[in-house]
């Protein structure tokens, strides 16, 4: 199962790209889309249409996992977020990819085993859990621990369904490219 | 010129298309996208994204125009007008096509000839200028308001560059299917 996590945004949109193969999350891309500063609104979130639209194309995901929003007491930030993450939305929805929502808390406690884990923590933990040289800028960190809340979510399916990792290999207890489960509850 | 007006909601989104010719504003289209309401939220901004690519395609406008949003006191309903309006601005941007906003007073001030008019004397303004059969839904009147707002701002400059109606052929006075910009002041 091939994961993209989005985390947009009005000046930067992060994106990630997990694989799970069985008890094992393995990164694949990541990276940010930051359009033109100065550019109209309108063009902004036009080259975001076109940039995420690469992306699915490039790495076809069978689903796409956005953080669910909790709005604020701000409504023009409300707004601008909105305009990114319908951009977003519609990306994947167009091309025939289902969106799943989770909820901040949720994609902390999948990274970092609280809800409350701080930005820094998630980062450091999406770096060790991916094996990755070095932590991945903020945004694209949180768009891949929002794939890795999902294809963790995947595999505690398949293990409910008798792929239980000690059955196939030992997948489970792979270093340097995966993770293992129990590290992440 | 060709304008295309969008009025982008959660629900529903209307479009109207116009024409500049001179002192002239025309209908070529109109219409309203109505995502289905039970499909979840990226299935519907999909859904829009689609419709408003191919009204664009079909009718190649050379800009869009979008009313600007005065952000309530309910950031809710700001996160998911701004979901709409993202995805609208995104399919004009990602195929070239340049956006305008205007603002609300400014678009029902060239309709209705006053800013603060109601949505009903936006409806009837609309189906006289353009000399429709009847009054269109009242979100394809909105967009078709906002296209003519802009139709209107482009006929004066053309009027301030000398192309007046009246050295025209007496353009400015055409009825049926054109409206004199006199009577929109």
């Amino acid at each position: 199962m091939r994961v993209l996590g989005i985390d947009p945004g009005s000046t930067v949109t992060g994106f990630g790209v997990v694989e799970r193969a069985g008890a094992g999350v393995t990164h694949l891309a990541h990276g940010t889309l930051r359009p033109r500063k100065g550019a109209p609104l309108a063009t902004r979130l036009g080259t975001l249409l076109e940039g995420l639209s690469e992306v699915i194309e490039a790495h076809a995901p069978e689903v796409v996992v956005i953080e669910r929003v909790f709005v604020s007491a701000n409504p023009r930030s409300a707004l601008v977020l909105g305009q990114a993450r319908g951009v977003a939305m519609a990306s994947a929805a167009s091309r025939g990819v289902p969106v799943v929502e989770y909820a901040p808390s949720q994609i902390k406690q999948a990274v970092v085993g609280t809800g409350a884990a701080t930005k820094h923590q998630v980062q450091a933990m999406v770096k060790t859990l991916l094996a990755l040289p070095k932590a991945p800028a903020q945004d694209a960190a949180d768009a891949l621990a929002a794939a890795i809340c999902h294809a963790h979510a995947g595999r505690l399916s398949a293990l409910l369904e008798g792929e239980a990792p000690g059955r196939r290999g030992g997948r489970g207890r792979q270093g340097g490219r995966g993770y293992v489960v129990r590290r992440v509850r």
